[in-house]
């Protein structure tokens, strides 16, 4: 098999997920066009050396898998990676391909991961001072804390959801602008936020602290994330404890958690930051990667198209700046946290992350391929974000995060 | 043995929590001084009618007895005050009380519930007035949502601990008003919110909305909750997102969950809701609850004041409307979901429910029993909350839930 390409999973990337085959979750992963059962290879002795838990790949979710620690985690990845491309080295195990390699279109992904507790934080400059300025004036448009901490709340883990789980339009409570009053009903104003993000990969005690510069050790990997968030319902409930209905209705994420190994090689600064962070948030070296992400708009009808390009790297804030801030005060995380990014929104226009923002407040609405327009999405739109990140011939994509809003 | 009894756990309660004996957890209730280990009357066969997994009492949470559903649940419960008021049907399982009975002192009370998703409401009118007052000024106190909907936010699971489990001081950022430049530092304002949670006791789906007159039927009981804050951490973070670092270093719940069964004799109105709720915010009958709660500080040098004495029924928004809101966009619950119910104050100022209210913002310091003062916590310092409700002969108290700042 070509393991070199340019697909989002080649031989550089080796992600991990968890598919449903014949009834049971098992733990794969992905190279071109096929899921890999991992259980087979650790039968077959693949991981002899590393002296796995027997079944270890036979898991619901991640979570287990994750907590035998990176130096683990890291070979159980090089130890497939050289599988696939030392031939007379794989010829040892005797497996036949058909047992272990499954079509990518006859496998059900599910949700990778349990997931804790999530934390989204709000770390791009471009779409906090967008934000603020439609919402407060160009004169407010950043809190005066923003640029001193990395700004972030707490959401909802329940209504997380793996990529192709469709959801309803939420209802709820809004304000009629035109009588002032509160009334009930489906939100008008439904919104997608563009965003990646990272899943801990190591507990920590209530009470602990995580330096900023060893955090990168407490970081698995890192996923698509769509923070779906109805405008309108938020606009009216969030002051002043912050974002609640307007986001819990659903959270859409890729099913591929891609390694911080597998990124390595995507390394970048992050913007400078100025004035200068306070010692505990002072990272040496790239602490940020370079991640191009798209988003696609699909009608009912399947016309797609492209309504934001942006970067990982635009955020202002990096993860272990996130992650040492959120331990600070001593809140232990645990394995399967997620720590979404907040929406990734860059200078230019088109790399705005939520139609918000394209649409500037509903002013410039958004052209699609077939002439129609939007300002927020209708029912039967679909949203897929992907990202690919590429240096010379190493390619390491995240596949797909999409969902569709019912009626 | 007295069953009948003015204890927090006479036989009208019949609370069910988690012990730690023997290496091994347990499910576990109490009556007065007494534990009671019901996998031996399982054994025995005091539940045999019930038809019930075997091994259903062993088990690190509650979680899967709840999830048995609450007609069983309210049936174990029954059988167990048969059990103990009925000597003559007691008789016939041949137990040896020694087997079950365990002196309260000698075991170790653990988490009783494996929390998913914490949500914190704020649904006592005085405390949102009065901290409104105090950060915004008499005529903007309240926010123009807050008598239309039971404002709330997520919160941090990981940080939710069992009385007893005491804490570190946190650290973090905050703004210096001298300088008017963010420093690193300990919080020196250091709080309580004295609260009260309800576990969630029956799955939804994503999509699926629970109605207001049946949202009981998905609560299983209530804890008390202790939402330590950190004041100056959180005036520096939460806007616009709400709180974060301020509160998720550490909450406290007491290690008994009192069954919604068990508080049915003491129902009651809440406060008259003016203006008129939306549709399905709409209760019929008494959904609220009159339980006492009081919280006392002990110094490092064990002297004790009581510094609060509230009352559950004064919340605005009743938990039947807190979990119908909370659902009313589709979000599912799970089963030990905890949902607290914002600080509870009363309009009586010994009534207010936190440090900040209770001490008005520093001016008006509290008066400990020693001659001391505090306007917060400081190190040594523990608080602890206790809530017995009684009417007539019927009494059924929370216990306790206690925590000590370690510096």
């Amino acid at each position: 098999m070509e393991v070199i390409s340019d697909s989002d999973f080649s031989i550089y990337n080796i992600p991990f997920g968890i598919a449903e085959i014949g009834g049971e979750k098992l733990i794969v992963t992905r190279l071109g066009d096929k899921v890999i059962v991992l259980d087979m290879l650790q039968d077959a002795g693949v991981f002899a050396e590393l002296d796995l838990p027997y079944g270890i790949f036979v898991a619901d979710f991640l979570n287990d898998m994750i907590g035998l620690g990176k130096p683990i985690t890291t070979s159980i990845r090089s130890a497939i990676q050289k599988y696939f491309t030392d031939e007379a080295y794989a010829q040892q195990f005797g497996l036949d391909a058909g047992q272990y390699l499954i079509d990518y279109q006859l496998v059900k992904m599910a949700m990778p991961i349990r997931v804790g507790d999530y934390t989204d934080f709000y770390s791009s400059r471009e779409h906090a001072t967008n934000v603020g300025i439609m919402f407060r004036g160009p004169d407010n448009a950043l809190m005066p804390n923003w640029l001193h901490l990395p700004v972030g709340y707490h959401g909802r883990s329940s209504s997380i959801v793996v990529s192709g789980t469709d959801f309803k339009r939420p209802a709820g409570q809004m304000l009629d602008k035109d009588t002032g009053k509160p009334f009930y009903g489906k939100s008008h104003e439904l919104d997608i936020e563009v965003e990646m993000a990272f899943i801990v990969g190591r507990n920590t005690h209530l009470g602990e602290t995580i330096d900023v510069n060893e955090a990168e050790d407490f970081i698995f990997g890192m996923v698509l994330f769509n923070d779906w968030s109805a405008r309108d319902i938020q606009r009216w409930e969030y002051v002043p404890l912050g974002p609640f209905l307007g986001k819990n209705f659903a959270s859409t994420i890729s099913p591929w958690v891609v390694t911080m190994d597998a990124l390595e090689p995507f390394r970048t600064a992050g913007p400078v930051q100025d004035p200068e962070v306070l010692n505990y948030l002072a990272t040496r070296g790239s602490k940020s990667f370079d991640i191009p992400i798209s988003a696609t708009l699909t009608t009912k009808e399947g016309v797609e198209t492209v309504i934001c390009e942006t970067n990982y790297k635009f955020l202002y804030w990096n993860p272990s700046q996130q992650l040492a801030h959120h331990t600070v005060n001593g809140c232990n995380v645990n394995i399967g946290d997620l720590m979404a990014s907040g929406t990734i929104s860059g200078s230019d226009p088109s790399s705005y992350g939520s139609m918000l923002e394209l649409a500037w407040k509903g002013t410039k609405p958004i052209q699609l391929a077939d002439g129609s327009e939007r300002t927020f999405l209708i029912d039967g739109d679909s949203i897929t974000l992907r990202a690919k990140a590429v240096s010379g011939e190493v390619v390491v994509g995240f596949g797909e995060a999409k969902g569709t809003v019912l009626p």
